[in-house]
């Protein structure tokens, strides 16, 4: 709280396989816990860091956003190299860079987009295990697509809630919700929102699979979507699939 | 040794990261070792698995073959859905076959495929570490093509030999040395060969980086090959970014 602070932002990818999950605990690993626990040790200074997405267990990140004050001189770079040399291999810190005092890597964000990977084409590939979710059998990825196109917009997203969230409204706005070619001849399932409720993705991806199994029709999907409840919906998703990817800012 | 006995050919893929190489140890994991003693748990007979090539600790296979015999009347089809039922989800069983009782996963082989990826203009991306050569700096990679020319072809690989073989000559033919691109904007170094000395691959790929980082020319390359003197060649390619693609027979 002194003037002298500055204040730091991470852009950071991570596998998210060994942890369990991005907020700090106290016995498990995890992400912020342990890129705290690291900063500690280069700064000298006990961290407090910020992340824009609270990703769960097993999730992972290419463009998680993070940020700390910190009373440090240390330039930018120098953080970046301590970083990148004493943190594990599964964490890649991609950029550090000092930012306005009123950033805040969840309040001042504007949007986030999260992929999520699917294959339905092929068995369980070893290199891929953590990365994807294999399909035991094919799906309709146009049923998938209307789905998709069903879900886009500004909704109450409470039917795709998990129970234990403390947001006091559900209501957001999907801007995107699309379906791309994945690596690997799989696809994935791209969602661009100004905030996501709790397992929101995985909830609509698990809901959504099933739709491309011909088990819930688009009917369904819009009765699920208006009944407010998330005991309507398919069940969630794996956490393996999902790729927060993007953080935006204004 | 009864006339009932038959013969099977297993298709395999894995991830080597938690292993110690193919060849069954006793007191580490090998993929050897756990797909025997899982063939042991399905047939409730000792099982020997013979396998076309002996990876090392931290190598992959997408296409490695194996072989056994058993007295065991199961369908392939049976022993197919036990193992995937059973095995670790960093085994992957690709195909189960009955095959003539001559066919030797080894000795039958006529030439074996290894590709080995880099990636030479990124960090070391979390996803792809147990699979990527991530490098320090870009390689020149014409520089890598004129040494995998002078690399293919008939000769006597001694320099790329490690200690410890147990071959009685060591002239081998690298029908092909290619540069191929691979996926995530790295490379791919291909090398097919009807057979491939103790680390060869590895001793190649740590030799052809440092002609691309200009550290090595050509004409020093040709030296080595000439030299049959393991001390001559550059340092080892580590084992993650190495995957044993293919096995071919007659």
């Amino acid at each position: 709280m002194t003037f002298l602070e500055r204040n730091i932002r991470l852009l950071i990818a991570y596998d998210g396989t060994l942890y369990q999950g991005w907020q700090r605990q106290k016995e498990s690993p995890t992400i912020q816990g342990t890129i705290e626990n690291i900063l500690f040790k280069i700064t000298q200074q006990p961290v407090s860091l910020v992340g824009a997405g609270r990703t769960d267990s097993g999730v992972h990140a290419w463009g998680q956003v993070a940020s700390f004050k910190t009373a440090s001189s240390m330039p930018t770079a120098t953080i970046k190299a301590a970083l990148t040399a004493l943190l594990p291999k599964d964490i890649l810190i991609r950029r550090v860079e000092e930012v306005e005092p009123t950033f805040h890597a969840r309040f001042s964000s504007r949007a986030k987009v999260y992929d999520y990977l699917i294959c339905d084409h092929s068995p369980n590939i070893p290199f891929f295990r953590h990365y994807v979710w294999f399909l035991p059998e094919p799906v309709d990825l146009d049923l998938i697509k209307n789905g998709l196109s069903l879900l886009a917009g500004e909704h109450d997203f409470s039917s795709f809630q998990s129970q234990g969230s403390e947001v006091s409204h559900s209501v957001r706005t999907l801007y995107q919700a699309i379906l791309l070619p994945g690596p690997w001849g799989g696809f994935k399932l791209r969602f661009m929102a100004n905030g996501f409720l709790r397992h929101m993705v995985r909830n609509m991806v698990g809901t959504l699979i099933r739709i491309g199994f011909r088990r819930i029709s688009i009917k369904e999907l819009e009765e699920i979507l208006k009944a407010k409840d998330r005991s309507q919906a398919g069940e969630m998703a794996p956490a393996r699939g999902l790729f927060l990817r993007k953080v935006l800012y204004k």
